[in-house]
């Protein structure tokens, strides 16, 4: 089993079968021991995150097949904290697809002069470089399409997907009393050229609120899954 | 005559038949004394700058007009260094709608990590909004339907006028061997609704290369009025 990347959050390993294995980690993103989904640095760890993280990924991932949205999972050892993955190629060096419901984090440190700290926003999808050095860096679809990291047609089926599995996410979490305001997806390309949703769906990735209160990952799982 | 506006490079009267007045200032923005198209501080003053502003904003209004393409412009007098204009709404608190030919400026730092600095785009149009205190951020489409900015088809029509303008922009420019990389525009809606070029075009508000060297607006100016 051959180490292919050392992730912030998880170590990605290729399988014999051609599958990878994805490897979760206790390390969030964060500052200072805080945890900051919207942040580029490993800045806290939390005993047992990896674990919860794989299984809030489960979770979701099997709610969406239910729904018929395909995903690169295959299957899980959470003993191992592990979960088997079919190999996508990325978007460009890695692009991130930010789903918003709510103008809070960046889109409100941006936009400010435009809108009220916590309102509704209709499901708005907006797309970032993965780039660390650059602040992961908002790009617009003409943009991607110039620089070659998608087409026009791909961008419109990503921004598709992206309302109809945030809509599934939602309401699972709003099933459990949580209030979902963002979260981040990446996609990738299989090895047909389909678009699949990769990565993960964990607590790292979104801001959830219960009665106006922004919840710690550990809350969010605690509330989803029981423990 | 009232005034009503003092901006960093002009100053906006209110005229007794309803029209606007602009009188254009010496004023360039920039850092530490050096022209800079992109900088959100007044930071040089350039003498005759002003009437040069002036003077370059009718060259490219009247071939605008004379491709039929409709802007505020109705007049100037250049001794008086002013320019008298039809009352638009501008787009939010100001937007800039930015035309790029060439992966330079803003565009190179936010992407570098996806394309050559210098390499040709086939016309990318970017908004920003005009926020110093937020470095005048990037806002996708949707966003700016979201915001109620614009609907989506005003989008698609200003990014429509956009590549209008700047084709015949770039064709002037070319006539007196300049090379456009990108240029900042002004939108505003009139009293009829109808959307229009607003503001200038003058070499503050553009790069310019020649021979593969950026010109200063001095040269410009020199290069198209041949003064």
């Amino acid at each position: 089993m051959e180490l292919v990347y050392k992730g912030k959050t998880k170590d990605v390993y290729r399988l014999a079968d051609g599958n990878f294995l994805l490897r979760f980690k206790d390390d969030v993103t964060g500052t200072d021991g805080v945890f900051d989904p919207g942040a580029n640095t490993v800045g806290a760890k939390i005993d047992g995150n990896g674990k919860n993280c794989l299984l809030l990924t489960r979770y979701f991932f099997e709610a969406l097949a239910a729904e018929g949205i395909k995903t690169h999972y295959v299957g899980s050892d959470p003993d191992a904290v592990t979960m088997t993955v079919e190999p996508c190629r990325p978007f460009g060096k890695g692009l991130e697809v930010v789903l918003r419901y709510k103008a809070v984090g960046s889109f409100f440190r941006r936009y400010g002069d435009y809108c009220q700290e916590g309102q509704d926003l209709p499901g708005l999808v907006e797309m970032t470089f993965k780039d660390d050095a650059r602040n992961d860096p908002l790009v617009i679809k003409d943009a991607l399409v110039m620089l070659g990291v998608m087409s026009g047609d791909e961008y419109d089926t990503l921004k598709d997907m992206t309302l109809k599995i945030g809509a599934v996410v939602k309401k699972k979490l709003a099933e459990h009393g949580l209030d979902l305001y963002d979260i981040k997806f990446e996609f990738g390309r299989n090895a047909k050229n389909e678009l699949l949703l990769i990565d993960e769906i964990s607590a790292g990735n979104m801001r959830c609120f219960r009665g106006g209160k922004w919840l710690q990952p550990d809350d969010v799982v605690a509330a989803v899954l029981g423990k």
